[in-house]
């Protein structure tokens, strides 16, 4: 099974696409169409003649060249017909958009599907859901309008996701807020390619450096197990376990149909597959856009940065609520610093550079803590509400960055003016929050992940 | 002490005004002038003639109209003959902007201002602070430009906090999110007239409906906990204490020099005096943008309505994690939404109405489950990806939300498309989270203040 022909066919057959631009299977191809995927692409509807200018195809088996990928978004009565000549025609990958199998109580067919496809030696990833998006390679089989769901620009980050609602939602508000991702799996009802198949895959994937998983049930234990087990020590695992409460888990029953299990089976699992746990998908992705970076702390010291003295306080609670320590300042680091501020000021960490701190004060203090070998990670306060901060500190913090000789969170709260400043720093490669309890539970895990790893 | 002339003076004096467009006490004049706040305003400064086509008195005695409220941003220096001038001129109330006292060790300025306060009978915001912003009266000391901190439109949230940076980064923060405020105090040293006071005048302030806090030590522990125990019956306190680890109090004493305290000892009095504990900013004004709402549930029963399967699991996870329940729906409400839905749907909570739900499907369940006597709060999430969600369903959540009849809390998770219409709710009253942990997180708190307000 070759997954990467899912991401990177070089031909693709759009099955069902309809000249009706409401109809599923035409915002799929429009979608392809309009994000300059580099490839052949061949539209499949045996009513249609043209759509978009593009000929049509009565059927795959017209097309002349080889196909990698098809993509079936025809009606659940039409799917074996189409499955049956798609394995005909000799294509092994098919991402299946079309709905109303298990999930809503149609077995025999879902039944029926699989053995055709298991005859014809067929991947598939669906049926039920979105099927994929690859920011590198423009594939987009996700059948909702870019004005509605807007996609993600390149990056490090790939996604797992058992609903599609989820992970839709999760792909607009990752591109607003400037996170790069490699791949999305959005796959439904998991018939012959399961969640384990693609973090398998995703764990060879150069492209991704950090996997997010949104389940509401494994498929296969012990096999989820064995191959998180093996990925999590190349790259880290993030999983968000939907139905943990018994309600919840009553709830995933009617949704996916997935067998929620006892939660605390679950915990253990990913505690074996080091897999990190997030609680929320706010906390999910928060720990991915930290560890996507690839810079891991070589201890628990934090340097906190600020420019207001109660941010400087709220992210102490928070260094030591996580288990962290507040770095004690090297000498040297202490003598740099205090040559830049008021001689009144002591200092000591937190560091507060006040109210008229420039940005010249903080590229001393930032060069400081990144030369302190007390200092294993930066916490980076930035409020931009004060005009002495100019808004060069943005290139200066990327250029520390880019160095990589730390890990370095940044922290800005405010309107308009911030969101552009923190979306670019985001953009390049530093990781942005809101509020300091968001950054320090990212730098929680940026240490606990290396500590783990350097354990085995 | 009036404190209602800090935030509704017919007359202003501004003290210290310079010409040069960077000064603090520019920059604060401008801003009340931009403001078109309604008032006599005049201008103080002996070496200036005419300042933004304002002509300048070298004195507040010079001036020969009542003045109610003085703003003073001159150096420290000239703090006490600003304050004497004042005293003699029959002013009865200060917001002192300049710094300099005992938050940089000089105390015997700072008590030498306090003796003349006394003398004078003058109540002061400050000094060392940002002072105050209504944004009803438009009165505003903030001297931070507009364009770096946007002022938030009126509303029912109140913000007393100690930190001018924590207060400034909300203020810009809750305007872009379009958060309604009423009234933001921030008291820097507190001289005579400290948290407890603010938070009485605002358990008074008709625009007031929720009171935050950001505290890092009280002034007057007795009359902080009679004062909150008695205004906590009227309106919710919502309070973070910033210094809970002992690293954390330790950085407080050189940021305010607040006597930070035991954490247990806050926690304690913050029990009794019923006063709602957040343990982040983000906490805070989630809570507080549902409590301002003034609807509160009758009991803990949460209906959840979706669009999308996978947030409808991960709401009741949430639902039960913080202690409430999932309602059971009444025959009637089952009966009325199973109407609207396709045959093969059962109606449960949490309620998915499927990825094709239309507008319309979301009105029918809204009013049925709102009739419902076994709800008494609604979280309603509403995902934009989907193109049948027409955009007058903002119109439809705010017109069942206008009737009051219970707490509705909407989740949206999205990018741009999504925020227009999330703002709209927010800006209309119906309050809106990105995450479902966040909205169940307010809506307990609507629970457990009124269940706490009801057994007293």
């Amino acid at each position: 099974m070759k997954l990467d022909t899912f991401f990177n066919p070089k031909s693709v057959a759009v099955l069902g696409v309809s000249r009706n631009p409401n109809k599923v299977g035409h915002v799929i191809f429009r979608n392809i169409v309009d994000a300059k995927w580099k490839g052949m692409l061949y539209p499949v509807n045996p009513n249609a003649e043209i759509v978009l200018n593009f000929s049509c195809f009565k059927s795959v088996l017209e097309i002349r060249q080889p196909v990698d990928l098809a993509v079936i978004a025809v009606p659940a009565n039409f799917v074996l017909k189409a499955v049956d000549e798609c394995g005909r025609k000799g294509i092994k990958h098919v991402v299946m958009i079309t709905s109303g199998f298990q999930e809503v109580g149609n077995l025999a067919l879902q039944n029926k599907l699989l053995a055709l496809l298991k005859k014809y030696n067929i991947a598939v990833v669906g049926p039920n859901c979105l099927g994929v998006f690859d920011a590198y390679s423009k594939i987009d089989t996700l059948f909702l309008p870019r004005y509605r769901l807007s996609r993600p620009h390149p990056g490090g980050i790939s996604f797992v996701c058992q609903s599609g609602a989820v992970g839709s939602a999760i792909l607009d508000l990752a591109t607003t807020e400037h996170y790069g991702f490699s791949k999305f799996i959005s796959y439904g009802n998991a018939l012959n390619v399961d969640e384990a198949d693609y973090i398998e895959y995703l764990g060879k994937d150069p492209a991704t450096r950090v996997i997010c998983l949104y389940v509401e049930g494994v498929k296969d234990g012990p096999k989820f197990l064995r191959v998180c087990k093996e990925v999590s020590r190349a790259k880290p695992i993030i999983a968000l376990k939907a139905g943990v409460s018994a309600a919840g888990a009553k709830a995933t029953m009617s949704h996916t149909g997935a067998l929620a299990g006892a939660a605390e089976i679950y915990d253990g699992v990913f505690k074996q597959a080091n897999i990190i746990r997030a609680h929320s998908l706010e906390e999910m992705f928060n720990y991915a856009r930290a560890l996507e970076k690839g810079i891991l702390p070589k201890g628990p010291n934090v340097a906190v940065i600020t420019n207001g003295g109660g941010y400087g306080i709220l992210s102490t609670d928070a260094v030591i609520m996580n288990g962290l320590q507040m770095a004690a300042f090297s000498p040297d680091a202490e003598k740099a610093i205090a040559a830049v501020l008021p001689p009144i000021v002591k200092v000591h960490n937190p560091l507060d550079l006040a109210g008229d701190a420039t940005t010249e004060r903080y590229r001393v203090a930032l060069e400081a803590v990144l030369a302190d070998k007390n200092v294993d990670m930066l916490l980076v306060i930035v409020l931009y509400q004060t005009p002495l901060i100019t808004t060069d500190i943005v290139d200066i913090i990327i250029e520390l960055n880019d160095l990589k000789k730390k890990p370095i969170c940044v922290v800005s709260t405010g309107g308009e003016f911030t969101e552009v400043l923190k979306k670019s720093l985001e953009q390049n490669g530093v990781p942005c929050y809101t509020f300091p309890e968001q950054a320090v539970g990212a730098l929680r895990q940026l240490y606990t992940y290396n500590a783990k790893n350097h354990r085995r």
